[in-house]
């Protein structure tokens, strides 16, 4: 089969690779109908990924729907010809990490992401944990929606709760990327009132307010802050979401909460450090990490089935998947929001 | 009047003080019935207050109850003659953020301390909003409760709210001064099953015992976490109150807690600093801050008023007022948990 690897910063090639096998009797091998370039796969691609930077032909993509074509002895809910979502963690969904809805922090964890899934077929570990089945095999038009679910949708979500959004709440989204703009999506679904999304540009902007931003505030730092300070009465919102993994974002998603609000933050962190005398006086809480997507895929594809979302709005850009280096140009240029890629 | 008065490191003096005087027409003037030292106070008389080291006399202590004196003109609810109880910070009670419940961050905060509590009397600005008096005037052996109601019975309770703790909830507590002790206190009374108290000193297991610690685990560092770790199966507590203020006891906090579960911290943080990549991969909850004591005192005066709890228990050394050096030196020595001090 074909699929995406790395071989340096800047190269990502399309190429031959060895099929997926079964490797373990927990396993499931799935034909990827659906795959895409994530925000967090451009840190490996410009080679900004602080001590792990590639340094060998590493292959690429995390973010997958597909269908079932074999699994292993053990599995007992998953089936060949089922049309699966996952998320880029793999997840027994039964320890005492799962049962608490951190899947992410499954006891027998394991990154689904080190078979590629930027690729024809990818083998994803801990199948009955890990994978979700749609009720039917979904249209073409719907696969936009699912692949977001995998992910990104998953970790906008984690966001806005983490971030303590509920009904009537004011929130502010720090980064107008795919996940930001999920993070829109996501606390208007949760119930908040008003929306301020961060963001500078004007086709981001617009996806926002389609999600259910209010209000766009386009400066940054100081003016910023000051901004949706002035729009909530000074107060500062209810909750942020940090969608970035700046130090600069953090830094901003903090200010703009007010006392015993929440920062939910999802950006994978990238020179990052909370000063313990500024954390104290702010009363601000904080709560991030990698998304569990998988404790979310459930209630995520049944709002995609019923039509009630459109999450895959995300992808302004598609590609044939032999044509994944251009995805990953396209965003690293910030040509595009996200590449959906078609085996 | 007389009050204490710290001069310099080590050097704290009960001597001869101006009375205080209404200044804004929100004050009130109360009789001191009771004082006490703060684990907090020592910081300055230890002189170890990053950038903040006192550098000429300074009156001492923020935590009082006592006899309405006097009250400006305009102090409507609270009278001369009532028992009363407040914060160590004066909060208007009417202000977006206190309507939130975070009292600390009042948008009219003042630092009552600044008035100096060790001493006779006290000026107490914003007295309706700041001050909650009794039912009726309490009997003296009461007192020791209800003075613990001004901060540390407050800021150990923040502390179990602020990390998440509840019906069924398993606790550590970080710290065994007089705030992790009532942190355990507080963590019983919010419903917690296990509380596990952290502490190698026998008088203190005691007491943490009394106040419903079901585990003491004396190690600390790896060592420690890897016992609370034991004790909940390898998960870690939902919540962990951290009551010190250091960069170890934080880390420590950090280190027990299980993924999606959560740190309040209340301990003033002295060199504290969380890297955002391991908070990220930890997924744990952190908020705290000031203790917006004012936001429970009604409860907690319920709760004490009805002999449900005794948190005057952590007083284990009465002074007079004017051996309120002693009462420094023995806590500095940690010969003593908390000093009550009666003028």
């Amino acid at each position: 089969m074909r699929g995406a690897v790395l071989h340096a910063p800047g190269d990502v090639r399309f190429e031959e690779r060895d099929d997926p096998r079964i490797s373990a009797p927990t396993d499931a091998i799935i034909r990827v109908s659906a795959s895409c370039v994530c925000g967090s796969d451009l840190w490996d691609y410009r080679g900004i990924n602080d001590g792990d930077d590639v340094d060998g032909p590493r292959p690429m993509g995390h973010e997958y729907c597909g269908i079932v074509e074999e699994v292993g002895d053990e599995v007992t809910t998953i089936k060949p010809g089922q049309f699966v979502i996952g998320s880029f963690f793999a997840s027994d969904n039964t320890c005492p990490n799962c049962q608490a809805g951190f899947h992410t922090a499954c006891q027998n964890v394991e990154y689904v992401g080190a078979g590629g899934a930027q690729a024809e077929a990818l083998r994803v570990p801990l199948a009955d944990g890990t994978l979700v089945a749609t009720p039917e095999v979904p249209d073409d038009a719907m696969l936009p929606d699912l692949l977001a679910a995998s992910d990104v949708l998953g970790t906008g979500w984690f966001a806005a709760v983490a971030a303590g959004v509920g009904p009537g709440s004011t929130v502010a989204v720090v980064g107008d990327g795919a996940v930001g703009l999920l993070g829109v999506l996501s606390a208007r679904q949760l119930g908040a009132e008003r929306i301020i999304a961060m963001s500078r540009h004007e086709s981001r902007q617009r996806l926002a307010r389609e999600f259910g931003a209010t209000d766009i505030v386009t400066e940054r730092g100081d003016d910023g802050v000051a901004q949706v300070k002035d729009l909530t009465g000074g107060v500062g919102v209810d909750a942020a979401l940090e969608c970035v993994g700046t130090n600069e974002a953090m830094t901003q998603a903090l200010r703009c909460v007010r006392p015993g609000g929440g920062v939910g933050f999802v950006g994978v962190p990238h020179g990052v450090s909370l000063d313990g005398v500024r954390l104290f006086y702010s009363m601000v809480r904080v709560h991030g990490g990698p998304a569990p997507v998988r404790h979310y895929l459930p209630a995520l594809i049944d709002l995609i089935w019923q039509r009630r979302v459109n999450p895959g709005k995300v992808f302004d850009l598609e590609l044939p998947l032999a044509q994944v280096a251009e995805g990953y140009r396209a965003m690293d240029e910030r040509r595009a929001i996200k590449a959906f890629l078609r085996p």
